[in-house]
């Protein structure tokens, strides 16, 4: 029972505006998925039907709270070919749902090899994350002709990228913060994301185009600089919750109609059953989603 | 019929020492799987038939003359995660012709999901690519944290790792290039691989250490650089064949005994067919490899 295909007719970051608005949201979800941290009726199932129940289960309590939600696909490459059917699973759930997703995949690749990155997570192969991922997280560091086959894709099927500029973990600081040009080296990733879309024909125009940026809530600082140096680029921010990022800490990212950013939290939400007598194992979920959407809501 | 797992009972460099010499060979073949350019008899199956047995085939033909073989995932991913399946066919295979398999990869992200990946790429479970891959390439710009796992689980298992320094493409010069503390991005990169494999115990001995790092065969003078900021690294060179790069511009990577440097050819190899009229497909593959492998040995 695939469910449709969803259909694309607007540019990604139009839809997106739009979602915000609808639900009233700047909260993504995402899913990482660790088995062992499950509800216990789901960890006596095999790996496969685990992460797909889980997904599922997820999607379904957070369908009305986020604007996407980000499954991270290292923690169902973990489980082989069986975790990337899995992840399959979960991606056309969310099209049943209506709920855009945005593969935390972070490829990076050089000309010939991202272009099959692009089929891979952008194409029409329904059984291909392709036709069922909206957005996709990618690695600057292999240059413009390894972004090129992911920006024409955008473009042309109305997707979206983020690309990593400041990333939330600390390490982030031991290559993207060094100096270059006299200014950090993450500065000089969001200032090149901001050209890449004035060269390229359907990515020129309108308030932000198809490049965003990644840039941890957990580093307040380096966001509010990325803001100003690529206003054409949505934000995605993760860190929120366990990693230590606050809905304060991102207030700088949003524009005056409260568009332009997204923040993400993952295990603070997806986990969020964990030391709790509950009957049903999502709800918990739903309130942790809500409470994070209300938090980044108040800020605006 | 699934093989024995490659028992890895000593260092990853010393494996591949003894398995330069012994083979005498300095060449990596690249797996980048086209369909449309596959054999016509190949391109009548289903597309994980079709990808299982083509890499089965070049892994017949080169497995006397590959040092590793080199799948790169993305053109699997392609298919989903039949296309995993498929590469799992082939990691398998590798095992079962004896070649040391190198996954081209390239992934990079938070401590938490970097030891997702480590446990995908380096794990136990033989229904993943974990038991059958010997070393990995990965991206460094999410710094140090995103690293150690990985570099923990290649000391505990006997793996290795190629860090990406200087790709290729002309695009990896965008950023890899840029100067940060007088020096190009590239050479900082390989500076930290020494630096960490002198700061992780059981990574600080012996002449070469588990951090290789992924030099372009394509760029001769960043090589040589490379190979003087970063001794203890075996540099993988890739760009060999149809991207440009020639046996003599790689000679500054080896050491005096011919070690500490592999060179990467993939489209050049395993398409040797394209254009032949030839009863067996696989026979131009091992006799263009030859020519590759000869060329390399002949600059020593």
């Amino acid at each position: 029972m695939t469910p449709s295909i969803p259909t694309r007719e607007a540019p990604f970051t139009e839809r997106l505006a739009d979602r915000v608005q609808s639900i009233g949201s700047r909260l993504i979800v995402g899913i990482d998925p660790v088995i062992d941290r499950f509800p216990e009726a789901l960890r006596s199932l095999d790996p496969e039907a685990a992460l797909a129940a889980f997904g599922h289960g997820i999607l379904d309590a957070v369908a009305d709270v986020a604007v996407m939600v980000k499954p991270q696909i290292a923690f169902f490459e973990r489980y082989g070919w069986r975790g990337w059917r899995a992840l399959q699973s979960v991606v056309e759930h969310a099209a049943t749902r209506g709920v855009p997703v945005l593969l935390d995949a972070k490829r990076g690749d050089i000309g010939s090899t991202a272009a099959a990155y692009a089929d891979a997570f952008f194409g029409d192969d329904p059984e291909t994350p392709g036709p069922w991922v909206d957005a996709l997280t990618i690695n600057p560091y292999l240059g413009k002709d390894s972004i090129d086959p992911f920006l024409n894709r955008s473009v042309e099927s109305h997707r979206g990228l983020f690309v990593l500029s400041r990333t939330s973990n600390p390490g982030g600081a031991d290559f993207q913060s060094r100096a270059t040009d006299g200014e950090p080296l993450y500065l000089g990733v969001a200032r090149a994301a901001t050209r890449w879309m004035a060269e390229t024909s359907g990515a020129d125009g309108g308030a932000y185009g198809p490049i965003g940026l990644v840039v941890g809530a957990t580093y307040p600082e380096e966001l509010a600089e990325v803001r100003e140096a690529a206003p054409r680029s949505w934000l995605l921010l993760p860190g929120l919750g366990v990693q230590g990022g606050t809905a304060k800490d991102v207030v700088s990212a949003f524009d005056g109609a409260g568009l332009g950013a997204l923040a993400s939290s993952s295990r603070g939400i997806i986990y969020a059953y964990e030391g709790r007598d509950v009957g049903d194992w999502t709800e918990p979920v739903h309130a942790q989603a809500k409470v994070d959407r209300d938090s980044l809501q108040s800020v605006l």
